[in-house]
């Protein structure tokens, strides 16, 4: 089996050197990941602009793309160019930091695997939860029984796993549960400041509560509630039932 | 009605110009715009950097705010700090370019309309497909049609409405289709070249065709065939069928 790793922390983040280092007995690795760190980058894609490659080496005997992009450039030219031939399985991460709720709509660990599945190629984005610091060491081991069970239940093309495990500090993970994505909004405001010129800027502050999610089948209530969380993922978004609502409604109005 | 108005081409790119004139009739109008071109920007979100603000005319009787941030960006905080009171509506574009099919997943277009359904104001992404050049003011004319009559169909909060219109130098559009999102893959691949050191990098190619669409309901063929399409959007990217899939065979394996 042949695995392409990636993420959106950078191919220096210690996240993806622990992740590639634990999947070596899964099969062959090639890393390609991005120069720089690309949190936030969602699904962004570089297309009037050159993407810039270098082989480096990433510590012990692993080497890595290092691509001047974002995470879904990393696995569409990885994919097409970099990697020593065509991935079984593309796997992204370990992301310092969960990516559920309506994270994964922003987030660019899960993009890189939904790009994989745009090419025909099955996937799992990882994340970990901030909890003090990441013992990414650790971590690292339960992805390699994710993702090694994942091959073992044979997860096909177009399939997006995505992963999210508990803070480790907090203990051990209680369990695995499949769950659906939550779709509680972030609920974070901008500070107001004021430039050396008296003008105003503004600045996304983080640690907004979200919105309850009384339902325990969402992956924020698992995650919290400390069990790994999967989630598979689509990428579809025509929203159905609308459609049909829409169809009539446009046609008879 | 209060209405936002943004794009992912730039607050001076001319088809957002054309979008706050003819949705004039329809309400009071905030125009707020990334300050630079943010095609392929998808979902993208700024919270390592501060966001600069400049208030500046874009012709005519138009002010807009410019945004130093991704459309995304430009939606959260025009509706948090910028607008004079909270939008009932978001529209974002003309796009200079179709975004049907998977383009969806990478549009900055599409991204600020999601932004607004999170917040909970409905909104419409409007693209305009690319044909010679683009006939922005002629599209305009389709865009208010089909935001006036969104409006009278009473589109409510969470709801996305994806719309494109066909290239206007094949004549007028044949009618308006409501269809799902086709899921064809880009085909397109990467041209590599040398730098003036002789190492390789790479530039993503255009124009890569898509895999054939024989079924018509998709977005991708009823643009093709000259209608204008909508497609309502959702952002739970759950894989349903999967999830419960899954459910078991985890459990049970």
């Amino acid at each position: 089996m042949h695995i392409l790793v990636t993420n959106d922390d950078g191919l220096l983040a210690p996240g993806i050197a622990a992740l590639a280092e634990a999947l070596r007995p899964l099969g062959d690795i090639d890393v390609v990941a991005p120069a720089s760190g690309q949190s936030g980058a969602a699904h962004a894609i570089t297309f009037l602009a050159p993407l810039i490659c270098e082989r480096i080496s990433i510590g012990g005997s692993f080497f890595g793309w290092s691509v001047d992009g974002s995470p879904a450039d990393c696995v569409k030219l990885g994919v097409q160019e970099l990697c020593r031939k065509r991935p079984d399985l593309v796997v992204s991460g370990i992301n310092a930091g969960a990516n559920r709720g309506v994270d994964v709509i922003y987030s660019g660990t899960v993009a890189a695997a939904v790009e994989a599945a745009f090419i025909g190629i099955p996937s799992l984005a990882i994340s970990l939860e901030a909890s003090g610091g990441f013992d990414f060491e650790k971590a690292a081991v339960h992805a390699h029984a994710v993702v090694a069970r994942a091959i073992a239940l044979g997860i096909g093309p177009g399939t997006v796993l995505n992963v999210n495990i508990p803070g480790l500090d907090r203990g051990e993970p209680r369990g695995i549960r499949v769950v659906r994505q939550s779709t509680a909004p972030w609920t974070d405001t901008y500070d107001r400041r004021a430039d050396p010129r008296g003008r105003s800027y503004f600045w996304l502050k983080g640690g907004g509560e979200r919105g309850d999610e009384p339902r325990v089948d969402t992956d924020l209530a698992a995650l919290r509630a400390g069990y790994i969380t999967i989630t598979p993922l689509q990428y579809d978004l025509t929203q159905y039932p609308q459609l049909e609502y829409l169809e009539g409604a446009w046609r008879d109005g």
